[in-house]
């Protein structure tokens, strides 16, 4: 009892009230009543709390439950417009973006062409710039929280871009500084796979799936991969740097470059014939990639065992055969191949993680900041 | 305050009898003032704990401290002898054992040659009767958990070995059943190389690494993987099954058998050649199937992208020159090569695993018990 004694009366209110947001965010709608039980805080206490949490916007009255003999209870339910989210993606083609209420919901959406200028600041600024729009039409609403997809390493500790191969000059790009001071909010970057298959965890086809990888098949070649419910991006950002697997030993000593070995012969638009036009029928790849594009597939499969593998990219999309025949080549090599499905996302599957991202950004501040939001005036 | 409210008196002092031990384990020897102000509990409340814990027998007295001006202050300690666990590695040519006291001091080692009857019963019972055996110099101390390395696919949650291939009969073999019965103490059961990077991970290369992969490259070829500080077995517990990696896409349709592709080509008993004598010396390896593990290595790499790369088996430790021709190789193929260095533990990093393994278990056991045994008679 000692440590709970020496915790002043604002933590406690800090730490109750952060319990009663939770609960009525899992609960949906709620009277004070059914609040005070399902937190086993005091009625008074509750009471108190809400109406605290009601003036700070983060409650709202959702009209009147059913009586229980006496008056009709009012019912209390999450503001979800308590605060605003982005979410942005920058592809080789397009930066997407999204805005998002507390709730996940989608607000709006805007797509820009990169047209020619893909260098950082220019194309940070535009990025900027439809982020300043796309929130005019909530100019009362807090943003809360801003995640990046990039297509390339990137040092999510940082908030840097390491390197992303298909953008000019982006190398060791501070995204994080310089979005944050422009849209003053808290900036998350990180890399577009890795948010490609948050998104699919969220709401596409990896839902309740704990353990799965998600490869991208596209001009890039790269894997986002989940374990136990987190991306494990490795221990120098590197992780899922799939393009790099060797499936023909004998190669050992050629340069593929920064590309890698698989972008190099079964990219959409691969390095050994670079003057050609993407491939956007996988029916192009030719046998020998196919089989190449399976061993990978194998060897991923083999180290990591995941329940599940889901593709995106447009070299994926691009034919119903590909994965059947990926999959047909990795279960020869391997005893233990797990199902290979398509993405449920398509494109938008690294824009849905960018917004997952923001958010689980957004709510650790809002919940931090609870301390002062109930704070006896 | 409702919910600790509700804590009734038992479950408080069960609580606090856990924050108490722990202090004391944490801080080594200590008297009851300074266990006081590390736990925050009142002094009466840590002299009357300190008192069942000392009639537990899970405290001891360390001698006096030095005094303050009044009387000098009796030092406690943890009572490392309150328990035993024995860690045990069932290898394909010994089964190895070692008892050790709650905090890890290895009480007794013993190794028994497997000479003929490999069969799961017989060979379980052995290892238990060389269990009661090294028990029988501690007649008085409980034990308090088994964990036992296999040569083989494991389901840990269930406790059984799925399959072993190395051994005679070795499929769907309920070890947890068979040894908790003639041992009376918890069991766990886990693949061996898994063992060695938790090994290797407590007690050898890998302190403070908190992402690794241990590679046993001996008759068989697996690897344990370690990812922010826990193994990652894998959704149907083949993860690390590294033998299976396919570096040359052309032999995409040869059925290597359960051993896989590397083991094949490049394990100390090659599939490929299995008249020969073992390969104890890494020279006679070959260039090719140099290539082949560096290649393998370089896409282990690339995927899980760890610090360090670990190499156990009397393959990998025959010869100083294999580990810097294996990362030569790697190094040409993927940009982000990790440390690769050798076993500290050799042999018996699965026999430490599992010291550490039981050690975990057994921890759970002591605190999980403290309720009962710190009850007011």
């Amino acid at each position: 009892m000692a440590s709970v004694g020496k915790m002043d009366a604002q933590a406690m209110r800090a730490h109750n009230a952060q319990r009663l947001l939770r609960a009525v965010r899992k609960l949906g709608t709620v009277s004070r009543a059914e609040l005070a039980r399902a937190t086993r805080l005091s009625p008074p206490t509750v009471s108190a709390l809400v109406e605290r949490l009601l003036d700070a916007g983060l409650l709202e009255e959702k009209g009147e439950g059913a009586s229980n003999g006496g008056r009709k209870p009012v019912l209390l339910g999450f503001n979800a417009s308590c605060g605003i989210v982005i979410g942005a993606n920058i592809g080789t083609n397009a930066i997407q973006l999204a805005a998002a209420d507390m709730n996940g919901r989608i607000l709006k959406k805007h797509s820009l062409e990169i047209i020619k200028d893909t260098r950082p600041r220019p194309l940070l600024r535009r990025l900027a710039t439809a982020a300043q729009k796309a929130l005019r039409d909530f100019p009362h609403t807090p943003l809360l929280a801003v995640a990046v997809g990039a297509p390339g390493m990137t040092d999510v500790a940082r908030g840097i871009v390491i390197e992303a191969a298909n953008l000019e000059g982006w190398t060791d790009v501070n995204v994080e500084a310089i979005l944050s001071e422009q849209l003053g909010a808290p900036v998350i970057v990180d890399n577009d796979v890795n948010l490609a298959a948050l998104g699919e965890q969220w709401c596409g086809r990896a839902r309740g799936v704990h353990n799965f990888v998600f490869i991208w098949m596209d001009a890039g070649i790269g894997a986002g991969i989940v374990i136990e419910d987190r991306l494990h991006r490795g221990h120098r950002w590197h992780a899922g740097e799939i393009s790099h697997i060797n499936v023909d030993f004998r190669e050992w000593n050629v340069d593929f470059g920064a590309a890698g070995y698989l972008e190099f012969y079964a990219g959409a638009v691969p390095k050994s014939r670079p003057t050609r036009a993407p491939r956007l029928n996988a029916s192009s790849l030719g046998d020998e990639n196919v089989l190449r594009l399976g061993a990978a597939v194998a060897n991923i499969a083999t180290i990591l065992d995941p329940e599940l593998i889901i593709f995106g990219g447009r070299l994926a999309a691009s034919s119903p055969d590909l994965l059947p025949r990926v999959r047909e080549v990795a279960s020869r090599i391997v005893p233990n191949c797990p199902e290979m499905i398509l993405t449920e996302l398509g494109e938008e599957a690294a824009l849905m993680g960018s917004v997952r991202l923001a958010l689980e950004r957004a709510n650790e501040s809002l919940y931090e900041s609870l301390g002062q939001r109930v704070q006896v005036k």
